[in-house]
């Protein structure tokens, strides 16, 4: 007998997410050192240590929420249901403009944490200001973020010139790069950085080998916008000032034209998709099943909290796979595995991770969501994907495993105090109401 | 002092759902002999008896699903993302030929009763076989069912002609009706039924005074059938041979034209939006916004577990608000509460039962649903109606009260024993994956 750190006994079935897709009954996987050492049957009898045994629950690759602006959970639903104009200028940006701040990141990054981590998220791409909060918030909860401060060609509350933003961002990566923290470097979009400005990003993200983390084709005015200041469609004009790359994650990617979907698949640009929040913000419907067929990686985002209103995943999932059958007139479009694997391994390869995260496989770190399959409303249960994807919700998230620590058990989040949390939200709360 | 028999107290948030939209902050719901008998501020020091402190809960009417197949839960995912007609004919209809029986459908339905009860569903539309089975498991579990035999055609499980149908159907009214059971009748679709078949129907209908429920115009290959064999869309065809009228609720509803929509409003047809169904199937998408600004009642439906998969009432509103904001590019529609209405007061018209459920008011029946909105991933609550439709999800449904019975306590189902429900599922998988 060995020794392990964890052992993860009788899960009832491991949808290990691998390139074979390979899948285990009735087996165990063993953990040591923050990696899987070992997975299959008969495998807690070759280990000792501490175990947990897994009958009922399906074991997946923790979740990776590609795009997010975590701290917004602050405005969770705040100004909903109007037109977006008045929903930024009268709900969104007087109440960022006035509170944003290291202490609104920190505690709006906890309440983000919490639930991401109740829903199964192991790692999250954001985008928002003092990311050094949101760091501190990871480092001490122990979940994974790929973080980039927002760079924009007029002030933002982190920084007067998006020259300062990139300083920062350089000090941020020197500072904070670690177990828990992957840092990014955030150009805003094409309608809001010059092409210089995104040009000096790309070569900081050249230099210190780090995701170029943008929003593109959001909406249909970014998309106008840019066409008259440049005469181009967003991603033609990223890519003629040459900021286009394996590195670069867009986020949304709504509107792009049968040209865009072509250089987006030369160039390598993986996409976040946000079907939730673009819906709720109507800007429209992405067009997945054309880019997935161009070989376009795309990866799944929740976007931030007052545009979506949650931090679920699955649920993400859940709605793309039943979105694009919808709009494309084709149930087989986005089946459960491709749905499944957006929040995995391809979530993965779009932060450029795949060698570390996205799969249970031997070598890897021990990543791992454990879904509690013995609830009626996950039976009775023919197809372990389908029903994650379709029958299943965060809230059937019962462990889950970062670098091997169990961050989730029985459906507790133990690194963070809810009562804590209730009491952050409280307090904003009536600060943001009060303003 | 009064007796009552429950009492409610303490709660964060009331939102009636009445005509006026009445909320209460902080204050208690009394109950007696089944019905509400005081809501407000104080009520607490006016009445003694069985008392249920509700603070961080916010008291919804119970919801209603207008449509769906309840005993498919056995099917749940069965043969997911296929075609359609592979997935009809490869899967769904061989299963239900050799299984469909008394005991199948009595074991799906205590399924999808045990799910619907967890997720708040205090009333719902059943169209299916045996629905003798349907009505002996709510009777035992004391949910409200409006109960309809499919009628076709051709042979079912449940008869061997559309005019057993309709005697199985009246032999049904005069057994069964009761305090949980409100029998309909159930033609199945103007392309699976004939004039004749259908004006028999709302003869029946009329005489027992019960609900016509239907699916029209759910495929645009059943909008093209009807065309062809009668000249005319589903809604003017069923319109010209007069069985359109405020009894029929329509489940589906998703091609439409505008003559349609005109017409559904005139006759007051009520519609049952399926959006995730429909979307999942490939169907399209419903003219929701359209319908709700011609006058026509819409409300919501899961449709069966076979095509959703799953039967949280509070996941379809959230789809339907995100869905048609995307889809009409406006962010206004669909505002939270319109979309949390469909779920209850419009819900309760759609089955002819508004006098009785479908929002919290003095002298209405007590079917009550408190929502645990003390969770990080609800907070900040900025507006109720907002975070139960975009933040919350079935799992989030603390209690739930059907007719002053408490039925869900602390998010556990009391009249059904969950170890018989996954027995019972583990049992039916075996069967039908071995047949």
């Amino acid at each position: 007998m060995e020794r392990a750190d964890l052992i993860l006994t009788d899960i009832s079935y491991i949808l290990t997410m691998d390139e074979n897709l390979t899948e285990y009954r009735d087996a165990d996987i063993a953990i040591k050192d923050k990696k899987i050492i070992a997975i299959g049957e008969g495998i807690k009898n070759r280990y000792y240590g501490k175990t947990i045994v897994c009958k009922g629950k399906i074991a997946i690759p923790g979740l990776i929420n590609t795009h997010t602006h975590a701290a917004m959970t602050l405005l969770r639903g705040y100004g909903s249901d109007n037109p977006l104009k008045v929903w930024l200028e009268e709900y969104i940006w007087p109440v960022e403009g006035k509170f944003v701040s290291y202490d609104f990141v920190k505690d709006g990054t906890k309440i983000a944490v919490y639930e991401m981590l109740r829903n199964g998220i192991t790692t999250f791409v954001d985008m928002y200001f003092y990311e050094n909060a949101v760091a501190d918030v990871i480092n001490e909860a122990g979940i994974r973020g790929v973080l980039s401060t927002g760079i924009l060609d007029f002030p933002t509350p982190g920084a007067k010139t998006p020259d300062e933003g990139i300083e920062k961002t350089v000090s941020f990566i020197k500072e904070y790069s670690g177990e828990y923290v992957y840092p990014a470097i955030g150009p805003h979009a094409p309608y809001t950085c010059s092409p210089e400005t995104l040009k000096k990003c790309m070569d900081v993200a050249e230099k210190y080998d780090i995701l170029f983390h943008i929003h593109i084709s959001e909406t249909e005015f970014e998309v106008a916008t840019v066409k008259e200041k440049y005469g181009k469609t967003p991603v033609e004009h990223l890519d003629s000032i040459g900021v286009l790359n394996d590195r670069v994650l867009a986020a949304h990617m709504v509107h792009p034209t049968e040209i865009e979907i072509e250089i987006l698949s030369k160039r390598g640009v993986k996409v976040s998709h946000c079907p939730e929040s673009n819906l709720k913000l109507a800007s429209g419907v992405a067009p997945v099943p054309e880019m997935l067929k161009a070989g376009v990686t795309v990866s799944i985002g929740t976007d931030g909290t007052a545009s979506n209103d949650d931090l679920d995943i699955i649920g993400e999932i859940s709605t793309a796979a039943k979105l694009h059958k919808g709009i494309s007139k084709d149930p087989t479009v986005l089946n459960a595995k491709e749905a499944l694997l957006m929040a995995t391994r391809e979530g993965a390869k779009a932060v450029r991770m795949e060698d570390r995260i996205g799969s249970i496989e031997t070598g890897k770190l021990a990543d791992i969501v454990l879904i509690d399959a013995t609830q009626p409303h996950l039976n009775p249960l023919f197809d372990p994907y389908t029903q994650i994807v379709h029958s299943s919700r965060g809230s059937d998230v019962d462990t889950v495993i970062v670098g091997g620590e169990i961050k989730v058990l029985n459906k507790e989040v133990l690194p963070l105090c809810r009562d804590e949390i209730m009491e952050i939200a409280e307090r904003w709360k009536k600060r943001i109401t009060e303003s």
